[in-house]
């Protein structure tokens, strides 16, 4: 069998305030030619169909007509589970009716328990869920957090595993423990609910969805799918696609198959006067989406308005220099109590900009800050 | 083919902050002990499924257990439209795949033009739309209400009528147009967007939903469902049930079946001490929803909680002398100007309690207006 393997679509997401609606259509495009050009046999998709709980009318209208796309008119069986941006019960909507065409959607722990058996594999369709869902299911009080309950969900799979048939595990949660991007992993999830690699190792294949990044686990047997997108700035420099996954082997193979995004996302750190200048922009795809840091200190008029007019799609300005900032030293509200206003400014300019207030800035200060005390 | 047709369930609606979903929950059980017991052939909803365009997660919940058992466990065939208060959008889901079952959920008016063909019968299931949509489906401008859509409408459908079938209309607006209730209808309704009962006459049956009356229409060949419970204090006279539609005769025949209240609706007026008194509360329903006016004029502390401690589900309270402002002549603003404060305020009492102040009542008014406008 040979399934691709994708999700965390999010499906109504902003990329700060713009609608991703035509960009998400585009990659969708992409994803039902690779299917057809490597001619799958299925189509997994591990979670955050949604990017919210209640999607806007026009993700709901946009994500029907991609399922209509994928299993009625091009006939793909689909293998999906809903995550942790789903509502896992308004999606379960029509879910027993898609089962009859081989559109296998599971948004409850107790249906992921259960394989759906395809061709020479198991799939193992286990959704998002908390903690509380697996003590009533398992009746165990004593289960505090996820990684606490996938034992026992193991546990469970295992008693239905055929030998003869290979066994993928769809899921959508934090799972470490390569050597290589463990430390990274930990990182970024902070230790919470983290499911380790090592109790996922009787799986041939554990199509994962949650983090965005496709390199965020290097298991042997387990893939992130990443996302649709890139969708957020922290994403800029990944690559998104989908995972081809081949069962045929003595071992589940995978292949990554990039997809070219419909308008980039770029990082311009210039000065105002460069970013204005033809010569600049001109070589620049102005139809991105676009973070601008700005190395100018100066006051520019209406500075979003006029970058507008070149960049019509900035999502984000910033000034390069107040980004030392977050490195200063914190200090105690006892000892700024103890600062004079003077001091505290001149510090915190210092702090800000990195550099000490010029005498001619000082003097302004100082005539601000005597013409405000002598008002009260 | 025998049908059960009911409509207006708004699943998740509430009644002056009551959850009904229990009753709801009541009510579809008993539709479905009719369904069996008259060995229906199919079930017809006419629209309004949900109350609110999004509903809460627990009105998702019921719905979908509904659809299951309805549909998936019992087996029946399933013809149902969305009303005003769905989302078409958010509704549709799913769709697709129901009608591999049997299930026919139509919520674009494009639907609705096309004939589901069952049995004996043709099912028109024409959802509530607004003027734009069919101003684009027919490519009309001039059409500005439902009523001139509805011509074109009920055209198109005649082209797909087979004189050996049955025609039956699914469908969810204001019909007007018998005899009987013409005016009742008329006063209800405002006018706007009324269609003819005369232009519905080519159907056999018309299924409505909309107006939660049953007897709202008296057509002979058209009837309203009446919604699944009563929701709201105007409806409290009203029986509500289902009907059963018989397409075998010459004619097809309907008969009402009538659905017990999981919890009654009443209306006491009564004064407090009543109200209070063992005597009359134990001859009264007390689990049922109360709407209470009260007849007493005086100041009662705490008069709710005191009321709730024996009346647990009190939708209302009024009290009884103030009914008669709504008959007050209204004055112009200019006339209200050039009335004093006191002569003011002693008409608003007499308007609101039918009685002249006594002397006493007068001198304490002129003390207190003299005291608020010496404070000025």
């Amino acid at each position: 069998m040979k399934f691709l393997h994708t999700g965390d679509w999010h499906i109504g997401k902003k990329l700060n305030g713009y609608d991703l609606l035509e960009e998400q259509s585009f990659a969708f495009q992409e994803v039902m030619k690779i299917a057809e050009t490597e001619k799958v046999d299925g189509i997994i998709i591990a979670g955050d169909l949604y990017d919210r709980s209640v999607p806007s009318i026009e993700a709901v209208e946009l994500f029907n007509h991609m399922l209509i796309e994928m299993n009625l008119k091009k006939g793909y069986p689909v293998f999906a589970i809903s995550g942790n941006h789903d509502s896992a019960t308004r999606l379960e909507t029509g879910g027993p009716w898609y089962e009859t065409l081989n559109f296998h959607l599971h948004t409850k722990l107790a249906q992921g328990l259960k394989p759906v058996e395809f061709g020479d594999s198991q799939l193992f369709l286990l959704p998002y869920f908390e903690p509380f869902e697996a003590r009533a299911y398992f009746q165990d009080d004593e289960i505090r957090s996820v990684d606490q309950a996938m034992a026992l969900v193991v546990a469970e799979m295992t008693t239905h595993f055929k030998p003869e048939l290979k066994q993928i595990l769809v899921s959508h949660f934090f799972v470490a423990g390569s050597e290589k991007s463990d430390s990274e992993t930990k990182v970024m999830v902070g230790g919470l609910d983290v499911v380790p690699l090592s109790l996922l190792e009787g799986f041939d294949y554990v199509a994962l969805g949650h983090l965005h990044h496709k390199n965020a686990l290097q298991g042997d047997n387990a893939r992130y799918s990443g996302s649709l997108l890139k969708y957020s700035l922290s994403e800029i420099n990944q690559k998104k696609g989908v995972w081809l996954v081949e069962t045929a082997g003595e071992k589940v193979s995978y292949d990554f198959i990039e997809i070219p995004p419909y308008r980039a996302l770029l990082h311009l750190e210039e000065d105002f006067g460069t970013l204005m200048s033809p010569d600049f922009y001109q070589q620049i795809d102005r139809e991105a989406y676009i973070a601008i840091s700005l190395t100018d200190r100066g006051v520019i008029p209406n500075v979003m308005n006029q970058l507008r007019s070149v960049y019509p799609r900035i999502i984000q300005m910033e000034r390069a220099f107040g980004r030392e900032r977050e490195l200063a030293p914190q200090r105690s509200t006892v000892a700024l109590k103890e600062t004079s206003p003077t001091e505290l400014f001149s510090e915190y300019f210092k702090e800000t900009t990195g550099e000490a207030l010029t005498p001619r800035q000082a003097a302004w200060l100082a005539e601000e800050i005597s013409d405000t005390q002598r008002e009260k």
